[in-house]
């Protein structure tokens, strides 16, 4: 099972960090993610470029994920180069130097309950 | 970063503009959104035809996004050459002169929580 | 745009109609739908089988699509040659003899706020 | 109908057992499926490998769907070779022998209204 798995470049037309919750704990707290599987037994370095409707892409924000592992990354955490806003839509790249497996989540604590959307990423190469 | 990403023409099956929302700002207003990456330097022209159960396509309905830019494009605020029914079945077809990434995304507060979904849409060529 | 668009075959495997709701119209009583764009000038004639977990498929149910026409189909309403059941799982083969694009939608009213889910089919041909 | 459809091996980057559920049938308690449907005729056999943030892959996970069959398996179910936790992201490949179809689906009913979401899995081969 150490065989990479998927593709280098994926992207994700849809992107938006809710700006508000009504959950507490970071489990419920409004958020958006890029889940990313590394199943190959190389440590991938995956570099993600984000797109907006009015001004330049940021980015790249890189991450290291081990081989065989599976990382759920939020773009609210993202701080390097710049935080990304909430409230604001945009896009992402993601490129990788060794195959991955790409899928977007948001969950939606804005109201009193909370909603999910979840789509693979669109493999591009 | 400037290579154009995706395809010319992509699909979506599912179309409907909830008829209510219980969120009053434009942001938990119930909306039908298609959302475009156009990732490459060069403007992309887009051109949205809708589909109905029982009447002739409507469109088409077009859109420029600039290079390297992400546009979250509401159903709702879709006007010339006519405005789409809400509460009505519909489907689209998306075509561009450049590669771009189309996902489709709604968000549907008619109740009192508010729900999503979302899908990577069909890529055609 | 009389040129058909998509494959001949496509695959869900997810399938279950939510045996209650809290919406009393049609528009928010639960229900499980397959969303059929036909973006050719034909006429498609679509015939989906269903696969449950533990008996013989039921089906064919046979569906005419006009040319340039979408058709969003609710399982909860097929009844020849014999009505789905609710509350149990299923899976659907969707096959046309034109090309045709499926995607995948369910509304969920069993609580009191409604869930929403979505993906576009798999293109097998 | 008894040709086999779909590929070999799939994956999905995302998942999650969400850690409590408001519902209190098994229908409504919060879980984590993957939606297996075998078309052909032949009896397959499955094999489903976790990977998870921080250290090493769990499984393989077997199961046997006959052949014209559909299968929810709900990722909260699985016991042998080790149960899986709540509350913890993960991802998973599946593996068969034959080709099956393959789409995830998460019920969240931690708050007062459930939340759905669902995805066609990655085809790899």
């Amino acid at each position: 099972m150490s065989q990479p798995i998927g593709r280098r470049i994926w992207a994700i037309a849809e992107g938006y960090i809710p700006p508000s919750s009504t959950g507490s704990t970071r489990e419920l707290t409004s958020h958006e993610t890029v889940c990313i599987l590394n199943a190959g037994s190389e440590e991938a370095r995956v570099e993600i470029t984000i797109y907006f409707a009015d001004r330049p892409p940021a980015g790249p924000y890189v991450f290291i994920i081990e081989g065989q592992r599976a990382r759920h990354l939020r773009f609210n955490d993202f701080t390097s180069p710049e935080p990304l806003p909430s409230g604001t839509d945009f896009a992402s790249v993601i490129k990788a130097n060794v195959p991955i497996v790409v899928q977007h989540t948001r969950l939606d604590s804005r109201q009193a309950a909370l909603a999910l959307l979840s789509t693979m990423a669109f493999p591009v190469e």
